[in-house]
């Protein structure tokens, strides 16, 4: 007979060895304070700064945002007690579905419970809507991403990173009437980089082909009313299908997609993994509304943000530390090893109170193991100063590479 | 060249002709006076009475989980602001997965996003890690669990609903060294019946097979500390892996599994869809652990939870309306054709105020069409003199089958 416990401790074991296995920070941010948390170890207790959060603009303590959850919880209670289809449609959600809808530019906005349910659910209903498809996904896309293509038992092809005329090539050798998807993001979360999205909305015209971008890392970020960079290019237009997180910049939990009316509305249909879930929950989306609608009015976050990075990046660099120069306000630092990156963030976090988390395979390529850091408007010149000093004396104590 | 909004539209088409297109009532509870909320009308509101929630026992505004939200929100701002590895990890999230392994008695439990994901990510993860692995899946079971078998990427064979002779047969059949999952529900939500969970257990010993066990719609509300039946039953230690959501019983939103260390541990470690993702608002699961704590001590919502179902049941039998006598909470009332289906919960909206959501294929087979009563402790004397009386009438004015 099988012995399941001695399969699943073997599998832990793998990734023990290969220096991966994770262990969870117990955190705790401190509302008002941020980017100051509680650690928890054990039983003891310090506070610490942390350095790797993907509230970017510390909109997760803003006090639109808290206000509106605490006035939603009060007017509605705690969950909304059903799918969207039974009983789980509250006026919050279809608020928020009309203003994410307007952020874009688009018809219509679908609400999802995760950004990764929502490319999970979104790009796998497209692969079993439309007859025949093949979807071309960067090789680079998330893990969502080649979740929902894998899913939607359609034809796949990677095409390499951001490379326009590897697409084109494998776009011009497809019949003009198989449908098509490309499947892409904007900004790429652990290198920084930015998609040529006009080019790739270009091709897609050409070859007849829908346009799928995931903006999870740009939405509220960039653009002048934060539609991501899509917005910031002028190009949202030309984008079939938008997906953005309310988990990121807009400080909360939850996914959409805007796009026409009638590509929402059949995803809405036909997507399994929006229909057969309770809907989220309604303080998060009055919360998500509060969120939006400052950031669509207000630039001085992404002013600050982007100051932020650009501050930290040069810092670093004349330091000497590695650092890789992104035009976006994502800040990698190259380690290039597994187990000395978890010994840097180690030491970062027990002699220096500083909390970064080592970024290791599966995440991002073996090799390139590296330190991620995201410095939000709230991360003053004081708080830099510890962390680029911390940075440089482990740099040298661990006897890491420097810039070249 | 491809018309994809043709597409899109021909596929709403399709439902729209089959009379099973959805729209969404866009309702909002009122705190503190469910299962009263407001109807959302185009411009107009009204105050309706809500005969389909999920949110089961009421807890959805019991101020025990609104001051724990409110203190998660105060305390720890909005979002958590990362995944459960990248500083996404809080104390509520520690605690409340303690909360939940106690629970059911088990060395652990793992939170997701949602029910949903936790099946879909659970199950395609278990396909993943035992080698030549089969799932043997009821046949009604859920979506999410359908998802995350197809998703496996492994056999799979599916067995007659609670039929113990067709699930030994299938057992008996294969290879004894060859890992085998049995997944399967304890309440079923659309039918209401309730599995033989000792029984299957024992099967699966005999052939050594892994049990995997959703109570999605018993987590609450049965046993002594509402483990669900597997509590009830006193079974619970035999069952290798619950899966539980808090978005029903327990009136929020999120999903979870339990079960023995390395088994946990490898989900945890191995599936994306809890990896790749923001994890769970600290409010949510500060006010979870606050529901979870509050239900395990408390019997006076389950015990008038059970008197409510049965006493709807026996007045809407005592009229001759064709309720099914299920050994649940759970009410359905037959009416086996969509269109009538739809006209009668049309019906009791406009006339009677009483919003109850048509159950249509695909969520229950073609045929037999019904609609769905989810009775609470807070649905009292008179709302239930009303549902009553109002179905006798619309009964009658449609013409619709009594029972035999
Ligand atoms: C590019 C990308 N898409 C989607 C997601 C998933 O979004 P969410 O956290 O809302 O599930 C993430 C990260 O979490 C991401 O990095
Ligand atoms: C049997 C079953 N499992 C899982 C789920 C999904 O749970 P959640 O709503 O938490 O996503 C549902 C319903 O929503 C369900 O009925």
């Amino acid at each position: 007979m099988v012995d399941y416990p001695a399969i699943f401790a073997a599998a832990i074991d793998d990734l023990k060895q290969e220096g991966r296995y994770r262990h969870f920070a117990d955190i705790r941010r401190i509302r008002g304070r941020f980017p100051r948390a509680v650690l928890h170890e054990g039983g003891r207790r310090r506070e610490i700064t942390v350095w790797c959060s993907n509230d970017y603009l510390g909109m997760g303590q803003h006090p639109a945002l808290v206000a509106a959850m605490h006035e939603a919880i009060d007017e509605a209670g705690t969950g909304s007690g059903g799918t969207r289809n039974i009983s789980g449609t509250t006026h919050y959600h279809v608020e928020l579905e009309a203003e994410l809808a307007d952020l874009h530019g688009k018809d219509a906005a679908l609400l999802f419970n995760s950004g990764y349910l929502c490319n999970q659910a979104t790009l796998s209903t497209l692969g079993h809507l439309l007859p025949g498809c093949v979807i071309l996904s960067d090789e680079l896309n998330h893990a969502s991403m080649i979740e929902g293509i894998r899913h939607g038992r359609c034809a796949k092809q990677v095409w390499r990173h951001n490379d326009l005329v590897d697409l084109e090539t494998r776009l011009k050798a497809l019949p003009a009437d198989q449908p098509k998807v490309i499947a892409f993001e904007s900004v790429y979360s652990m290198d920084g980089d930015i998609a040529p999205i006009a080019e790739i909305c270009a091709l897609a015209k050409r070859y007849g082909a829908l346009t799928y971008l995931d903006e999870v890392h740009a939405v509220g970020l960039y653009g002048a009313r934060g539609g991501g960079i899509a917005e910031r290019d002028g190009i949202a237009g030309e984008v079939d299908i938008i997906e953005g997180t309310l988990a990121k910049a807009f400080g909360l939990m939850g996914g959409y997609i805007a796009a026409e009316r009638a590509t929402v509305d059949a995803i809405r249909s036909y997507a399994p993994g929006f229909i057969f879930t309770t809907s989220v929950a309604p303080a998060l989306a009055a919360g998500a509304l509060a969120s939006v609608r400052h950031l669509k009015a207000s630039n001085a976050e992404r002013e600050r943000h982007q100051e932020r990075a650009a501050t930290l990046k040069r810092r670093l660099a004349a330091r000497g530390l590695p650092v890789v120069h992104t035009p976006s306000h994502i800040v990698p630092v190259m380690v290039g090893d597994p187990v000395r990156c978890k010994q840097l963030t180690d030491q970062l976090l027990d002699a220096f109170d500083i909390y970064v988390q080592p970024i290791n395979y599966p995440t991002v390529p073996r090799g390139t193991e590296r330190i991620r850091l995201t410095p939000s408007p709230l991360h003053d010149d004081g708080e830099m100063d510890r962390l680029v000093d911390a940075l440089d004396t482990l740099w040298n104590s661990l006897s890491l590479a420097r810039a070249a």
